[in-house]
């Protein structure tokens, strides 16, 4: 049968109208839906028997034994969400299910289930239960998508985001004869959890539709500031240096202090330099030494040898140079006046990346039309969402963190906001997938 | 045969006169009395194959075979001084030649040939090579002291005076099961070079004439201001704490610059004040920090705890509580402005211990009749000599170190120095001699 192009014009009118009104009545039916929050929270207490430990938080580092039988867990929760269940060759644990235009890209959401040693129950596990809830509740309510959507168990974030970055093609070869805290190289670590290291470019995704993430907060704006959802406007950049200070060691009671070349005082106006320019300027960026080591360090040696890191983030790189600038003419000065020689060694650059405006806009629309007050903030942390920043627009979905304290047992956040989160989630992904025609 | 009180008192009058005759002519032959400085020089290099390295310095730690053949090197030298030798339970060396007056106290001079790893050949061996060549000197020219004379070479010097504070009754059962850098205990040390650690007690001294020690600077002052003898005026008290800074570790990214409790942060702005304070007040007081430890101590969390030592020294006590009275004052200062906590923990005190005046102006007098320059100078490091104090009055003569370097293959001192100090030595011993009559 030959259909002419008026023929044609007509009848997709009528679809299209007809469409339009059926979507209209759907999108009126989904304003009312909500994530089940003791659900989550028993799932995160379920979670929490895999690595827990004695001071009340988990350990359950990338691919350890409690790493695989949490990700057991969670392959269980993903399939009680009718999710069709695979784990791709970096060993990410992808739960999808279909969209009604398959054409469209997938609509990707997510988090990780990895701690620190000794961490909490929540960084990444939010995230992962919220994303996990949010595909039952569409399963529950028959809601399919036009997206194809996938809830995404990224493996091993906390261990230098390898599950995101195999995704986006960054992981190195190179780099999977790393040894992990585990004590396995990531080579092994992901053979381990059911990946398969040998095809690993396979698990190289193409142009994604969206990637929404819901965490903690991980800092204490939220809490101090009594504000129920952050919508992040972009995760920092990172910058890190060794920085090494040459004196002369020397017998701490022979010599004169006029005689001295200490690497150690040197240093200590240095952290105190540090500490001065960044907070000299307005604005979020942070600067940390976080690490020190003097040599040879005994009690009655003079150190003749400082080696620290200096870390610094903020949204805009060029804020990170230009501070950086500071820090460095300032070492110029501590060093001729301290006869010391300063020397600073670039060990990781993370790049600034910013979330999408219009996913920050569904998130903000969501949060008010659930009557919860919002605040654009940086994502001080690194997050897999700048990794999967490289396939497509991100947004990222902050609740608060109690005092602020994350990586630590003592790391919490209140049910009732890990479901203003995952809700939020939810509806994000309802305004995409509405808004984003292709 | 009955002697009336006037023959008495004519007979006396008569010995008397022969002795001050016989005596003045003695002193001045005994004015042009020198040490044979070539034979110092050969006698360090022979030591210095003993645990020689690489480097050029030496490796020869108390109680390693090296020590034990350095050992017998310098019993030879000592028999070669006709030197009677011994060793005592504690395992010192000790060479003794009787004195024509037994009954008066002992004469004592040395020093130590144990090192430090990766030491240098002149910190302790220049002391124990000038007292030998002392010794020897006298032999060669017949001289016999009225006091009986010993040179001695304590053990373990570098390892805490633990030969020199056997002698003086200090050293304790309990400290001889401590593990000295050889891997050995200090009971099994002992052993291994010839003491016996059961009969400990034997090798505790009563009262002496004096102990004389030459030994190298280790710091610049001589040789910065072209002197060629120091004369110390007491070695100075150490006072080392352990200073422990609490503050609370937390995410280096998401912990906004003004809500962190960031211990190293403190503890650089406390570094600085020691040194603020200690360099305030006009003297040769010295205070250090060497040892720094910033836990957790990774480049992304802010450090939650800081342990670091402080030390200070002086000769004056009092001073050392005034210092650290106003380091302690500023460091709650510190704590206040950081919301941190400052804990100060003694771990070790060394009380000051003064040379003796009369002893001092033996060495003067002894360099002045010789034409070398003399300073009067605190040791900054801890001797032997401080143990020997609290037995009887002691001396310390310093020759110059070049550039003030010590602990380190980099050690050095020209011959003519050693050799004038050992010649300052003999002199002062000669002084002493002649002038201490019991």
């Amino acid at each position: 049968m030959k259909i002419n192009r008026r023929d044609f014009n007509y009848s997709l009118a009528l679809t299209l109208g007809s469409l339009q009104f059926s979507h209209l009545a759907f999108h009126e039916q989904q304003q009312t839906l909500r994530v089940n929050g003791d659900r989550i929270t028993q799932h995160i207490r379920g979670l929490a028997e895999f690595g827990k430990n004695p001071q009340g938080g988990v350990s359950r580092v990338a691919y350890s034994d409690a790493d695989k039988q949490g990700r057991e867990y969670v392959i269980g929760l993903m399939k009680d969400a009718r999710l069709e269940v695979t784990i791709d060759a970096a060993g990410n644990l992808i739960g999808r299910r279909a969209g009604s235009v398959p054409a469209l890209p997938p609509l990707l959401i997510g988090s990780h289930i990895d701690t620190v040693p000794e961490g909490g129950n929540y960084d990444g596990v939010v995230g992962s239960m919220g994303a996990i809830e949010v595909a039952q509740t569409l399963a529950e309510k028959n809601v399919t998508l036009r997206h194809p959507f996938e809830v995404v168990i990224f493996q091993n974030e906390e261990g230098g985001l390898i599950g995101s970055r195999a995704m986006n093609g960054e992981l190195t070869e190179k780099e999977l004869d790393l040894v992990s805290r585990s004590g396995k190289t990531i080579r092994e670590g992901i053979k381990f959890i059911g990946g398969d290291p040998t095809k690993l470019s396979t698990a190289k995704r193409k142009q994604i539709g969206a990637y929404i993430e819901l965490h903690i907060e991980q800092g204490n704006t939220l809490d101090t500031e009594k504000i129920k959802i952050g919508v992040v406007e972009g995760i920092v950049g990172i910058n890190w240096w060794d920085v090494t200070i040459e004196g002369f060691a020397n017998h701490a009671g022979t010599t004169a202090m006029n005689n001295r070349q200490d690497a150690l005082l040197a240093a200590a106006r240095f952290i105190q330099a540090v500490n001065r320019i960044v907070t000299s300027v307005p604005g979020r960026q942070v600067g940390t030494v976080g690490r020190i080591n003097a040599l040879p360090g005994a009690p009655n040696v003079i150190p003749g040898k400082v080696v620290l890191s200096l870390e610094l983030r903020d949204l805009d790189a060029a804020k990170i140079k230009m501070l950086y600038d500071k820090i460095y003419a300032e070492a110029q000065q501590i060093a001729n006046d301290s006869r010391t020689k300063f020397d600073f060694k670039e060990i990781n650059v993370n790049t600034p990346a910013p979330t999408s405006q219009f996913i920050r806009s569904y998130i903000t629309e969501s949060a008010r039309k659930l009557g919860l007050s919002t605040k654009l903030m940086p994502s001080g942390a690194g997050h897999d969402a700048q990794d999967m920043a490289r396939l497509g627009p991100v947004g990222m979905i902050f609740v608060p963190s109690v005092g602020g304290i994350s990586h630590s047992p003592r790391e919490f956040s209140h049910p009732q906001d890990i479901a203003n989160g995952a809700n939020v989630l939810l509806h994000s992904v309802l305004e995409f997938d509405r808004d984003q025609v292709a």
